[in-house]
């Protein structure tokens, strides 16, 4: 048997246990991941396009575990009422190569993505940050202003989403939470006065959210909305006058923001600075920027945190995922028993009783 | 909800449907499917690889539907009571990126690995062939014979195991289903006049189960054991005499028999058979191999055959994988809705809580 987290376990395991807590405690596994990155069997993620959007794998592993996620992304798909990414994840045994845990991992991603943003932003935005910008106020968005409250000390949120009701879904969200929020009335006066800014919008497209007029000395970009071939979010501006950090080369030159750039321009990335191998910020007027698009050891991260939390718990289910005979090799008994014959049913009893 | 088929209701389909009748059902699906070869996403499988054995991630898309495998390697496992491969499989809907399906796929892996073996066999094999040779009688073994007496008329096997409850076993499993089988003393007894040799062992190493003097004029060798880079069956020379036949040139290259020879040497894929594109089986005396290692577009045949056999019907149930907010960009509102509000768990209340 597998453990299984479905959507409504996953649902009451984070309310219950709360949002803060488990991204105090995933970032925690987090950094001790990113410390021991070259134990990771790592490639950039394997992406299927489409006109409409991407489908992705995502998988890595660490010699004793194995993971992968399967996420989506269509950018048209809040207009037909349904969520722009979902995801779903399996952890396994590298030892015997049976999967352990089947989780979703919708929720469990913008965990994971909130708390990737914050570990960096310890490391490379002025430790004094106490205001956020966040661009875009969609799906990411209280997620990520918990994770900045909760692990960078950010008091104070100023607003912009070019759809006034993610806004306005944002604030009622942010009251209940106790977060101080700016509305601001652009993207420029969003980011005026911000320590950090979070630009977190959807668009599969080359798009300028930020532009360099926008970005004063000192502060940190925290990008995480263009992580496609063909879509970034920042000027290219921006990028000569920061330093540049990511999580893996080889995905981020085709996905993030510097696919703009030179394929030999500066970048480091973000477990040298964990490690102490590269220096993360080191002047206060310097700007920094964490060109993030997710990577597959982040997931295996979160959904080897979930595991730990939630095994031997009222938080998950099995499921029967494993065909699993008496003799390892007498695989056709399975479906060849006779206490398994049952009734014939007319509709499964070949494709040409379905419609197709 | 995405449909779910676990191994029970696996089983129960399978049982009561009838192996040779979804060989035969799949087998038009996988027609249909590699005459339209160019309409497919293709690229070789994503291996993460141990030193006890291989995980892979198989994923395919026609542009409307996308599914992938996760398939797992491990020889050592039935000595440890455990399969030496099982899986499982998703088909999503490309439109918006969202799961359909999920589904066991160990049982559905033999049954798609036998029915390709034998669409081949159809191409590829004389049309007289009676007698096959089974080298190996594990999982695959009953799988194949059926699909080889239910497509290609195979009346009479001759088998041949290294381990003698492997042969036991298959014995006893063919006498239930009606198979006339000859017990061989060796691999060269087996194959003595058979048409068709398939061979299906498991080393993870490069093994020669057929060496060059067990090969006579007229035969189609079925080549499906060798399927990872360092992992062979058969002696080079058999492949000097042979035509040769694969499934995806780029995959085969690094992981099928042709890995002993030359870059340039020679291949045939099976899908130009079919169209017609490039000729099969053109004189008696001709020596065929199919150097199968199994492609992403076969699961995806096999995911969608299952769904259209069981949708609607008792043989799958339902599981709740995707978080859809009623406003696609709140889906914070999951996990703060006080109507999930519940009393802590101790054990879930962070990692601290947890045994590592």
């Amino acid at each position: 048997m597998v453990r299984f987290v479905d959507v409504a376990h996953m649902r009451e395991w984070v309310a219950s246990t709360g949002v803060p807590s488990i991204i105090r405690g995933m970032s925690q596994y987090m950094e001790d991941d990113f410390r021991r990155w070259d134990e990771f069997d790592k490639s950039p993620r394997v992406a299927s396009h489409s006109n409409v959007g991407v489908i992705e794998l995502m998988p890595t592993s660490d010699g004793v575990q194995y993971g992968f996620k399967y996420v989506n992304g269509h950018p048209g798909n809040p207009a037909a009422g349904l969520q722009t990414v979902t995801a779903f994840g399996v952890l396994a045994d590298v030892a015997s190569g049976y999967p352990i845990m089947w989780s979703e991992m919708t929720i469990l991603t913008a965990l994971r993505t909130a708390t990737t943003s914050a570990m960096a932003a310890r490391l490379l935005a002025r430790s004094d940050s106490t205001t956020m910008a966040l661009i875009g106020t969609g799906t990411q968005a209280e997620f990520q202003s918990l994770a900045f409250r909760e692990l960078v000390g950010i008091s104070s949120l100023r607003i912009w989403d070019t759809d006034p009701a993610a806004m306005e879904k944002f604030e009622r969200n942010a009251a209940a939470l106790g977060l101080e929020v700016y509305r601001a009335s652009s993207a420029h006066d969003a980011v005026t006065g911000a320590d950090i800014i979070t630009t977190c919008t959807a668009d599969k497209q080359l798009a300028t959210v930020l532009t360099e007029d926008m970005i004063v000395d000192g502060v940190h970009v925290n990008a995480i909305g263009g992580d496609c071939p063909g879509k970034t979010e920042l000027d290219a501006q921006i990028l000569h006058r920061a330093d540049i950090f990511i999580e893996f080369d080889e995905q981020t030159r085709i996905e993030g923001e510097i696919q703009q750039l030179d394929a030999d321009h500066p970048a480091t990335e973000l477990w040298q600075v964990l490690c102490g191998d590269a220096p993360g910020r080191v002047r206060a007027d310097q700007i920094t920027v964490f060109d993030s698009v997710g990577f597959a050891i982040e997931d295996f991260t979160a959904l080897r945190y979930v595991d730990d939390a939630v095994k031997g718990t009222r938080f998950c289910t099995e499921v029967d995922l494993i065909a699993d005979p008496a003799d390892p090799k007498d695989l056709f008994s399975l479906v060849s028993d006779s206490t398994l014959a049952v009734e014939p049913v007319h509709s499964a009893g070949g494709a040409s009783a379905v419609i197709r």
